[in-house]
C-alpha cells in the first residue's frame, strides 16, 4: 500500500493537473490564455475570439471567425421549450443563475457522457452550453421584472447582444466595454468552479453535469466572483466626503473591504487595471468615487499598515463598468458567468481527454470502532 | 512564493480532508459508518437508522427514531409543482437521474448559501434534497414509461416505500432485501461524487448546488456506480453452460468483466459479500448463474493468471438484488444514488463547517508566450 500524501487545507499551491489553457501568474500579476497575454486580448479582440483562442488553441483567421461567429450566433436562441419553462419556474425573486440551473438541466435530458463521444460532437456540447447562457441569464432577469424575453440575433456580437438582451442597452461603446469585461473573465486557473467541473469531467461524465457543477461551486459566498457586493461598499459610504473617514475606518479595525484582495496576485490584479482604464473612459460621479476610494485605501494602508498590500481585485472596478453599462447588482455574477462558462467547457474538454478519474483519498478522525 | 506540490495523477491516495463520517480500508476489505461496521448495520439496521448515524454520529435512540422517522416521512412526498415540471420535461427515453437533475434544480430555486445558514436549517435543507430524492426518481422512472407516478405514504419506510413508488412491490422480504443494499452504500470515501460535492460545499454554497455537481459526476462511466452493467455481462453469457468459455475467453484476453475489481479494495468488497448472502435468500435461475459465474472466474483466476486478484465488487451482486425486488436496470444507478444522495449530503455539511475553499492549481505545458 502507498503511504498517502497528506494535502495542504484547500489543496492550496497543490498541481492538480497540467493545462494547455493558460496560467495564473500570482507574482507577477499577469495571466494569460493559451500563451496570450489575456488583458491585451481583452482591449483587442471579439469575445468569440477569445473564445476561439481558449477553446481551440489558436485566435481564428478571418474566415475561421466569420464561421465561428455564425456557428455560436445560431446556437444563441432559446428554443420555445425551454422560454416556456422559465416562464412555469422564475418568479419575481428568482436568481437568474438559480434559473439558469434549471434551464441548463432541461436542456441536458438526453446528454450522453462526453467520454462515450467523438470530438466533434464534445465541442458541439460545449459550445452549445456556452451560447445558450447569456440568453437563458437576460430571459429569466426580464421575466424576475415581469417583462418578456428578449430573442436573441444569432447575427449580432455575443457581447453585444447579451448587453441588448439583458438591459435593452444598444449602445456600441457600453457593448465595447462589456466585452472587454467578458473576455477578461473567461478563464482564471484553477478556482474552486474550474475544479468541480474537472473533477465531474474526469469521471467522463456529460457537458450538463460538468456545468452545473461549476456553476455550483460559483455561487458559494467564499469563491471570488461576488462583484455585486464591490459597488454595496460604494453604496455603503454614500456621501464622497465621508470616504477618507470610511476607508480609515475599516482599515484601523482590519475588516475586509469587498474588492480589495485577491487570494493568488500579490500584487495589482491585472484585470483591475485593465477595468480601470475601462471605467475611466465613463466620466460619471460612479467612476469618480470609485476612483477616490482605491486612492484612499492605498494612502491609508500605506500610512496606518505600512508593508501590507491591498489591491483592487476583479470584482471592483467589474462592478464599476457593469454599473456604467446598465447592469443592475444582481446581474453582476450572471454576467461573469456568461464570461466564465466558456472557460469552464475547456476546462471539462482538456479534463475528459486525459481519461483519468480524480479520487483522493480522506483521513478518518472520528470516534473509534464500536 | 511557496513551492508547488505536484500531486499523483488523479489525487490518488492524496488525503484532501479528514473526516469523522467513516473509513474505507481497503486492504481489510472493510469499511465503516461513524465507527460502526456498515455491512453489519446494513443487516441490521432501518435506513432511517442508518441516516441518523451517518448525519447525526449516533445511531437513533427508540424516541429519536420515531422523530426521525416521522420527520423524514414528511419531506418524502412531492409537491404538485414538481409533479407538474416532471409530467412537462420526461418523456419515454428520459433517464430518471436527468429528471433528478431538472427537479432539484426547480426544488433549489431560492435555495440560500449553507454557509449564510443556521446549523439547524442546513440540516432541514440536507434532509429535504435526500428524502425527495426516491419519490422524484421513482416518478420519472413511472412518468418515462407512460405511468401516473405513485405517491409517497409518509408512515412508510424510506426504502420499502421507494420499492413501492419505483416498482409497485409491496413485499416486505423484498424491500427488507433493498434496504440491506440502500444502508450499505450510503457513503464510501471520498469518491469523484462525494468529492465534487464537497469542493462544490467548500465555497460555501447551497445544498442544490452541491447534489447537482455530486449527481453530475456520479453519471460518469468512470465512476463506479454502474450496477446496470453487471447483469449486461449476465445477459451477454445467456446459456449459463457457455459461463466457463465466456469467463476464460475474457480472462484470457485481458478483457475488463463488469462487476469485478475495485480501485480500493484489494481483497472481497466487503458490499458484496454481504449482497451474495441477500441474494442467496432468492433461489432463482439469476442468482445461480451469478453465483456459477463468480465461481468460475475465481477458478480461471487461479489457473490462468495466478497471483492477481480479481473479486466482484458492490455492482454485481447489487444489481442481482435489485433485480431480484423487481427493479429494472434503468433503475439502478438511480437506486444507487437513493443511498447514496444521504451520504453526499453528510459530506457537505461536514465540509461547509471547514469553512476554507478547495482551490488547487494547474501547471501550464501549453505553448510559449506569444
Amino acid at each position: 500500500m502507498t503511504t498517502p500524501l497528506i494535502a495542504p487545507a484547500g489543496l492550496k499551491n497543490v498541481i492538480v493537473t497540467d493545462t494547455e489553457l493558460g496560467d495564473v501568474r500570482g507574482e507577477e500579476g499577469f495571466f494569460h490564455y493559451r500563451g496570450h497575454d489575456a488583458t491585451l486580448l481583452a482591449r483587442d479582440v471579439f469575445f468569440e475570439d477569445a473564445w476561439h483562442l481558449v477553446l481551440f488553441g489558436s485566435l481564428p483567421t478571418a474566415s475561421e471567425a466569420t464561421a465561428f461567429g455564425t456557428r455560436v450566433g445560431a446556437l444563441r436562441p432559446l428554443d420555445g421549450r425551454t422560454v416556456d419553462l422559465l416562464r412555469a419556474t422564475v418568479g419575481s425573486g428568482t436568481e437568474p443563475m438559480h434559473a439558469l440551473r434549471v434551464a441548463l438541466a432541461a436542456l441536458g435530458l438526453g446528454d450522453r457522457p462526453l467520454m462515450d463521444l467523438p470530438e466533434d460532437e464534445r465541442i458541439e456540447a460545449a459550445l452549445r452550453s456556452a451560447a445558450v447562457t447569456p440568453t437563458i441569464l437576460a430571459a429569466a432577469h426580464r421575466l424576475a421584472r415581469g417583462e418578456e424575453p428578449a430573442e436573441a440575433d444569432p447575427a449580432a456580437g455575443h457581447a453585444a447582444d447579451y448587453l441588448r438582451m439583458a438591459t435593452g442597452n444598444t449602445d456600441p461603446a457600453d457593448a465595447a466595454a462589456l466585452q472587454t469585461y467578458l473576455v477578461a473573465t473567461i478563464d482564471h486557473g484553477i478556482n474552486a468552479s474550474t475544479f468541480a467541473g474537472r473533477v465531474i469531467a474526469s469521471t467522463g461524465s456529460d457537458m450538463t453535469s460538468c456545468l452545473l457543477g461549476a456553476l455550483g461551486a460559483f455561487l458559494g459566498p467564499l469563491h471570488g466572483g461576488a462583484p455585486s457586493r464591490a459597488l454595496a461598499a460604494l453604496d455603503e459610504i454614500g456621501d464622497p466626503s465621508r470616504t477618507r473617514e470610511w476607508v480609515r475606518g475599516k482599515i484601523a479595525r482590519d475588516e475586509r473591504i469587498m474588492g480589495f484582495g485577491h487570494a493568488v496576485y500579490r500584487t495589482h490584479d491585472p484585470r483591475s487595471e485593465l477595468l480601470k482604464d475601462v471605467a475611466r473612459r465613463y466620466d460619471s460621479p460612479l467612476v469618480r468615487q470609485a476612483l477616490q476610494v482605491e486612492a484612499e485605501i492605498e494612502t491609508a494602508i500605506n500610512e496606518l499598515k505600512p508593508g501590507r498590500r491591498l489591491y483592487a481585485n476583479v470584482e471592483y472596478y467589474a462592478g464599476v463598468v457593469m454599473g456604467e453599462v446598465g447592469l443592475p447588482p444582481s446581474m453582476f455574477t450572471p454576467t461573469f458567468g456568461v464570461a466564465r462558462v466558456v472557460g469552464w467547457t475547456a476546462n471539462v474538454l482538456e479534463q475528459v481527454r486525459q481519461g483519468k478519474i480524480i479520487r483522493p483519498s480522506a483521513r478518518y478522525v472520528g470516534p473509534a470502532l464500536q
